[in-house]
């Protein structure tokens, strides 16, 4: 029996409530002495750390730096070791395209291509309404050549969602994207014999797309990459019999979120906005994803500064969550971001917990140093979600 | 997807270096208060300490005594539960017997046979220079009586690898060596019908043995045991894309790391021989597995005095290894060998990770105690290597 599978058994659906803060890529390494977190004043979160236990978790295992999904499914008690995502799906969700089973969806790129080349992978970062211009006419020029059924579902700038439905499309597929400028178009490859109807599908479009486009410099060319299908995986709901819902800004987060059955709940970007949101909300659901962008992304920009203010900007804004009162508040991240290391990390994330059912570690403050003193101890980031149920009475005994 | 191969795909080959030094058998038990460890005089590997981060390893799982050939496996990032190695093959490895896909072999004794009996298994522990002798006589002696090919090598003492080369072997076959003295010479046994061949196989060579050193008293019998095959086992480069060399001066250490693929650079038994080797290759690779001996020994003959001298002697050379300067650098060991239980034992290694990307633990000093209270935390050994690689930068992301 996998260990997941008895969280499943042994979950009950209650009314208690489950907050879960996640500040992205919180934890940090030193510079002259402190991290991010210990620079950052944060009375809120410290006057919380003293009343709650602590603890350090490992996304997936020591020394692996996850991407954002498999930090986030294994918080949601998810094995990301056994899901498995492809970046595409995530990002379609997140941009509210819907996918189906017989869908297949990529992550694009408007490019310039010159004298058989592609010169900018981004096509000189086009302002996004240009792009939605494009979006259009592709789609119009497109639909009308027949065939296949092609959507395209512009984001920011240069970047789209492209979505092709027929039956018997195939994830095995490589990226149609040379990765570097200066290079020729790189057409997609099948990566198995399923995958060789789609590959050939997949140019075809290029082909189309970079004809319709061919007057329209510098995004006169398309590259594609990322290709996903549906993943069959199941709910929270099913899993632990939760009503969830998902606080997000960004779309990759609310992507996942809706994948996994939540109830996607947009804000925006500040951690005021989120907990509005959250206030607005609380009687709805029984679990509270919360996800606070700005630590990860001043963390990837290497700004150690910015990442120290943004934390001061969550822990400013704490009280009104403290004010609900939820049976079981935890704060963590997903992966850390250190500011000196500019990307996501292997290093272990700081952890709290408060309810009324939590030792009281009587820790100093919220910090990496101090949830490593805690009791919870070194854990990885799957036995969250079964720590959170048991607080929130949620998960019954196992066992006579 | 199991652990090890995610970590397999994540890793890429890059300059950075990492040095693993083992003292073998480090951890201990406390006497008067203080571990072996705990009461050696070590201010270099003290300062190391405050600068590094801390944690202990239990080499398989919780309460498991491993021997040598598993302690090992895992630290080098390779399930000792998925790859079990006969001794006969370390030891042969060791020895710098070739070992071939056809090849069976096994550890011999020299030993004194006596109205039936097998009254001493070490036949005197007769000189290694007669050995040698002994062994010439049997390779020529067997060679000229035909079938599967056989030969021995002298070991020290009474001890010799003895190598079967036929197809169709196998290393389903029981120990033949009573074990005990003073009982009756006990034939091989096959453990599986495959067995059967092998085992009439090595009791005739045992016959052949006795008959020929009818006149060599005490050296007139043979006992054999620890049989095994070439293990299919991957090389540490096509798992984890290093360039590694191994520095040791045992047979056995050796011997597993030839098995791993690593280069074995030959070195003598003290510190200082060790550091100069590593010294002279440090540009040419990238992973370097250092083993120091003597505190296992002076573990295992329950010389408590004898195992803190050891540390010392290490510590005083370790600032040759510091100011080389490795990207990553780690002190533990493979398994703890207490003075007060003269043998391996469960208890967990003190491991000490030195890095820039480490958190710094600000520990007092290195030793059992102060390593349980790092960062790090309590981990199984399989996990230092992904930690050691994701340290070096030699580990990508995982998932998007």
């Amino acid at each position: 029996m996998k260990r997941e599978d008895l969280t499943k058994e042994l979950s009950i659906g209650t009314g208690t409530k489950i907050v879960l803060l996640i500040l992205d890529g919180l934890g940090g390494l030193p510079r002259g002495g402190k991290t991010e977190l210990e620079s950052a004043r944060t009375p809120n979160l410290d006057e919380l750390a003293a009343a709650g236990a602590g603890g350090l978790t490992d996304p997936v295992f020591r020394g692996i730096t996850p991407g954002s999904g498999p930090a986030h499914l294994a918080l949601f008690g998810y094995d990301p070791l056994r899901y498995q995502l492809g970046r595409g799906i995530l990002e379609a969700l997140g941009e509210g395209v819907e996918v189906g089973r017989d869908d297949l969806v990529a992550r694009g790129n408007f490019a310039t291509l010159r004298d058989g080349l592609v010169v900018d992978r981004r096509a000189g970062r086009i302002p996004t309404s240009v792009n939605e211009n494009l979006c259009r006419k592709l789609n119009s020029a497109l639909s009308l050549r027949g065939g296949v059924a092609v959507r395209l579902y512009p984001g920011k700038e240069h970047r789209f969602v492209v979505r092709f439905t027929s039956q018997g499309l195939s994830d095995a597929v490589s990226d149609a994207d040379p990765q570097k400028e200066n290079k020729p178009p790189l057409p997609a490859h099948p990566l198995s014999p399923e995958g060789e109807k789609t590959a050939a599908l997949v140019n075809s479009f290029i082909q189309d797309a970079t004809d319709i486009l061919k007057d329209s410099a510098p995004a006169n060319t398309v590259l594609v990459r990322g290709f996903s299908k549906f993943p069959a995986i199941p709910t929270m709901a099913e899993l632990y019999k939760l009503k969830p819902a998902a606080i997000a800004n960004y779309p990759m987060y609310k992507g996942l979120a809706k994948l996994l059955g939540m109830t996607v709940l947009n804000a925006g970007p500040e951690a005021a906005d989120l907990f509005q949101v959250l206030e607005s909300h609380y009687a709805g659901f029984d679990f509270f994803y919360v996800h606070y962008k700005k630590t990860d992304t001043a963390g990837e920009d290497g700004d150690f500064e910015a990442k120290v203010s943004a934390i001061e900007k969550f822990d400013r804004e704490l009280p009104r969550v403290l004010a609900l009162r939820p049976e079981v508040l935890v704060v963590t991240s997903d992966h850390s971001t250190p500011a000196l290391w500019k990307g996501h990390s292997w290093h272990p994330n700081p952890f709290l917990l408060v309810s009324k059912t939590a030792r009281v570690d009587g820790l100093s403050g919220f910090s990496e140093k101090e949830c490593g003193r805690g009791s919870l101890g070194r854990f990885e980031s799957i036995y969250a979600l079964p720590l959170m149920l048991a607080h929130a009475g949620k998960l019954m005994k196992f066992g006579a």
